[in-house]
């Protein structure tokens, strides 16, 4: 089955202590729709200007996305640079220019209304609904979110989560939203408020499932070097959901292994700047690291 | 076999944002003990002052823990006195009265002189090497540290490096210790300091170990709720090595077991102020919550 990807298609321009690249293919659908395409067919939802790079539409395409629903529009690319600092845990944002990404509304092509699994990558949270105005009985659906929309949109991201199987989010944003420290303690508010999977990500020390079978506890993959965190939280979810469009049986029967599987790809994503290592690895790149995390938590 | 413990024996008064709580039974040898008596015998060393309540007497020896290395001294107990912030994480010490613990020096027994495994609580590293120079060849010897010693005894501590097997400390610890951020980098920094076996601690964040055989990422046991988390590092190496000192084969094979049962031991610890709550745990409370880690890992 494929999966449906809407969020943000962007130019980043990020800096670490190391190295500068100015104007690299990132966005929230971006990374996930590539971290999805290891494992089955992509419908992509997003925006560009007439800027685009066609290298980048190329990479696109070499991952087999659908891109029917990427808008080409009058104008320049969202552009988004940043800085880390030197533990690459502490992000600034040196400038966001929106361009066409300021009046973006989501169009679905009638060939994506019907994709069982959809993903709502990080964008406001109006547009998420958006999206799910226009599907047809959709099978899973998971949101991400980020610390922006609990700041400025907390209401639509709040009725959002009625709306949605699945919920991602930092153990930051989650601590925001529930007023808890504790995690697990978090994890039950936010069943509350609608999802029944809510997926904590808590970057290198792994990530946290509560859903109907309970918790899964789930790794990161031990990386001795971090090149660029950025896009590793769209990573894990694109890959979460592409695992799980492809896999046989039901949700709850493969969302851990779902969980690993974004996990690996999120791995890659940190070893390179943007998708310059994400797009390099093959999928039996991602079963060796899979192979190699079981070992890591076997006891 | 049995496993010897010298660490410091103390009254800690503990506050958090919920309850106070006066004179505990505390120290890390104390915790440390506690913890590895669920799994075979334990023989302690440390010093307690003629205050020291004999209803504590009493709950070491329910622990059927040797005290033949306890000495008791005129004076007064070491006693502790800190406050947890509202979110557990930050501790702020309020006193600090040595008393005879000031003075201490370890004396082993001469039957516990060729115990198998040593665990070199967090103490003075000039007091752990102590210990050591007194010993006939043990078989497993780790130690634990505190950022203290890193800040007043440095050197000490990195000449007991190269006398150790296994060392556990902290993920801030590791990080000041050696100057990097990344905790697998850090690992192997410390393994070109001595030990063979490095374990670093992440509260909440469960633990790694670095070995010969690779990694471990070892799980923390969810907790919704954590009381008092003082000795929680304690009881954690504690248990790990009351584990590994009765498990049949080698420490390789057993390792990973045996952070699992410390995690578990850790958890209860965290459950109730000072040892209220460990004192109170069965052996099948344990079990019972290693094989819930099991479920809650597997994928």
């Amino acid at each position: 089955m494929s999966v449906l990807i809407v969020g943000s298609t962007a130019l980043d321009s990020i800096k670490t202590p190391q190295a500068e690249n100015p104007r690299l293919l990132g966005g929230s659908a971006s990374h996930a729709a590539v971290a999805a395409s290891f494992f089955g067919p992509v419908k992509m939802v997003g925006v560009v200007g007439d800027d685009f790079p066609k290298k980048y539409v190329a990479l696109y395409k070499k991952h087999r996305i659908d891109l029917t629903g990427l808008q080409v529009q009058d104008g320049k690319t969202f552009h988004w640079a940043g800085e880390y600092e030197v533990n690459m845990n502490n992000r600034r944002t040196l400038l966001t220019e929106l361009g066409v990404f300021e009046k973006f509304t989501p169009h679905l092509p009638a060939a994506y209304k019907q994709s069982p699994f959809v993903l709502l990558a990080n964008i406001a949270p109006a547009l998420q609904h958006h999206v799910l105005e226009q599907m047809t009985r959709p099978k899973f659906v998971v949101a991400d979110t980020m610390d922006l929309w609990l700041n400025i949109a907390l209401e639509d991201l709040l009725r959002l989560l009625k709306r949605l199987d699945g919920f991602v989010l930092n153990d930051s944003e989650a601590h925001q939203l529930t007023q808890e420290d504790n995690i697990f303690a978090a994890m039950k508010k936010l069943h509350h408020l609608g999802p029944k999977y809510v997926i904590i990500k808590k970057g290198s020390h792994g990530s946290i499932l509560s859903g109907p079978n309970g918790h899964f506890i789930c790794p990161a993959y031990p990386l001795p070097k971090v090149v660029d965190p950025t896009g590793a939280g769209d990573s894990f979810v694109g890959g979460l959901m592409g695992y799980l469009s492809t896999a046989r049986g039901g949700v709850d029967a493969n969302i851990r292994r779902a969980m690993i599987y974004g996990t690996v790809v999120a791995s890659f994503c940190c070893e390179g700047f943007g998708l310059n290592r994400t797009t390099r690895v093959k999928r039996v790149d991602i079963d060796k690291r899979v192979a190699e995390l079981e070992r890591l938590t076997r006891f």
